[in-house]
């Protein structure tokens, strides 16, 4: 399992709306017969990788042991059922991490079973779960996760007292923060953001150029966008969600097979999704910087004394450091009970 | 010079307005024969420490070469000058690390010279102004050095829409700011923190007893204080400065030998001491906390706009953690060109 899950996090894979899989096939003696993983959405699952590899290669999988990260899914989308795919092989017994949160895709333990094969799951499955947890939460909740990211001075402020904003954080933390753009498929804002800031909202290299692979622009509200605006520019695909409710955005997205939004569009819109309770993760870049007075970089949640305070988990605290500028912080939170991901940070002293 | 530094180290000495220093006196043949560290002020200089035990002991320190941290004293103040006692002793040779920043202690190196003692000076100087670097500064600035200390939530607010503010930050991070409280020598509030807040001052232990060592308790402002205030409690000494000038005001309290000043006195002191450029270090306990409106825990320091914003240097970041509370992240940041402390964080992945 612990190859499988290898398999699974091979890096550079375009994964779109589909989840990491990888699957190890081993003969009855515990040796290896073949190896797979899934590429990304269009590309067959990791079962049928390995299955493909196999019947290219002439080797018989009769009565092996199909090791997988996921649970065989049970659905044709845009590749055949992998639970049909395991019996059709002869497989003798399947053993998976996860299973499958997608109600569409579930199933293909049952399938496994009712054709004959021994079928054990949940051996590492917190492994895989971590590996797919931006997946798995979007499958769960049938909406995509929402990171919400702003930049702010030590002391809450995103704009001096004239207005002025520029570069509140370092360029290394704008790398950063493109970095993370780059793990979602979706950059959304609102209508406002577009006709006041015209962002281009791609996602770039240190070079400032455009990577091949792009997250989705969406624009959420009800005015129509300046058909001049550069996320009209060809660079990547650009969508707008005619609503301002946060729930019914995040609805069109999930049908869209976004799994995973990146929220960087100004207090008011963050605001929204707060106060609807769609957001799940939070990331901060804290500048060192003091302003004293300015625009806050956070707008009203609707909290009118301590005890509603908002509360959040810290999960990760990072430096974001280059020569000669400003060192900036990285703070991430979740909204949710338990953080997603491991406290990585340094005991204190 | 590495042992002397490790018996200037030497933990639980209380130091008053003194710096740590420690000695180690060689024989010809590099044996040790006597170590000494001073221990506080009123107390013998590190050197005396070790004249004295080789005295007790029988030992004679003709030809011996005395490695000290600092230069030794050339001034008559509660105890009489080192360098005469070094000279009166026979040493051969002085090592020492630092020099003396204190304009009325310096001159050791001179004396030493001129008595036709071998000197040699700057081995593992920086690791001796490090140890002693809030003295340091405060000798060579003659003034203290100014930590000011605020909490905030992480979008910069100190209370709620309604004014409650109680506990934004955890017990931990509360035990955490008496624990930097005892590394001060001065805690120092407005006036009309006094009046409204009426806090105790006191550096308190996780059963909220006070220590035994207490900083002074100072209070600066021209209004008279309530006689019943709770800092007359007789728990630790107390003074008011009668200025509302913080330059004055650390004049006084360098004038009583204090060289690091606690600030904790609410957002209109702060900004007058950080509009006086008298500001060394910024400590900020960010809770995980949203509040979305609110109190900003940062008042106007008279910036107008993004150029002329105040940058800061990060030089530490700690997690305080505590089972079933907010993590709460403190941030340390000099106002200095240069860090007091090395970066102590975590590498980013």
């Amino acid at each position: 399992m612990r190859r499988a899950l290898e398999l699974a996090a091979t890096p550079g894979v375009p994964l779109g709306p589909n989840p990491r899989v990888g699957c190890v096939v081993l003969a009855p003696d515990g040796t290896t017969l073949v190896e797979g993983y899934h590429r990304g959405a269009g590309t067959a699952h990791a079962e049928a990788a390995a299955i493909a590899t196999a019947q290219e290669q002439g080797i018989d999988l009769t009565g092996a042991t199909a090791v997988v990260t996921l649970e065989p899914c049970n659905h044709t989308g845009r590749t055949g059922p992998c639970a049909q795919a395991l019996i059709a092989a002869k497989v003798a017994r399947v053993v998976f991490a996860q299973s499958d949160p997608n109600p569409e895709a579930a199933g293909g333990a049952e399938t496994l079973r009712a054709a004959g094969v021994d079928v054990e799951h949940g051996l590492m499955a917190a492994e895989s779960q971590e590996l797919n947890r931006v997946w798995s939460f979007a499958l769960a909740h049938q909406r995509p996760f929402v990171t919400w990211k702003f930049a702010t001075t030590l002391d809450g402020r995103s704009a001096a007292a004239d207005g002025t904003s520029k570069w509140i954080t370092s360029r290394a933390a704008r790398l950063d923060t493109h970095r993370l753009r780059g793990l979602a498929d979706t950059m959304l804002v609102g209508t406002n953001t577009v006709e006041v800031d015209d962002p281009q909202l791609t996602v770039r290299d240190p070079d400032d150029q455009p990577l091949a692979d792009q997250p989705l622009r969406a624009v959420m509200g009800l005015r129509d966008l300046p058909a001049r605006s550069r996320i009209f520019d060809g660079t990547a695909g650009t969508t707008h969600l005619r609503t301002h409710e946060p729930a019914e955005a995040l609805a069109q997205l999930f049908a869209k097979e976004r799994r995973h939004v990146f929220l960087e569009g100004g207090p008011t819109l963050a605001a929204a999704f707060w106060k609807a309770g769609l957001v799940d993760e939070v990331i901060v870049y804290v500048a060192p910087v003091l302003l004293g007075a300015g625009r806050n970089a956070v707008d009203d949640l609707g909290i009118q004394t301590i005890t509603d305070a908002a509360h959040l988990r810290v999960t990760d605290v990072a430096v974001i450091e280059a020569d000669g500028e400003d060192t900036c912080v990285r703070l991430t939170l979740t909204t949710h009970g338990t953080p997603l991901r491991g406290l990585a940070t340094h005991e204190e002293d």
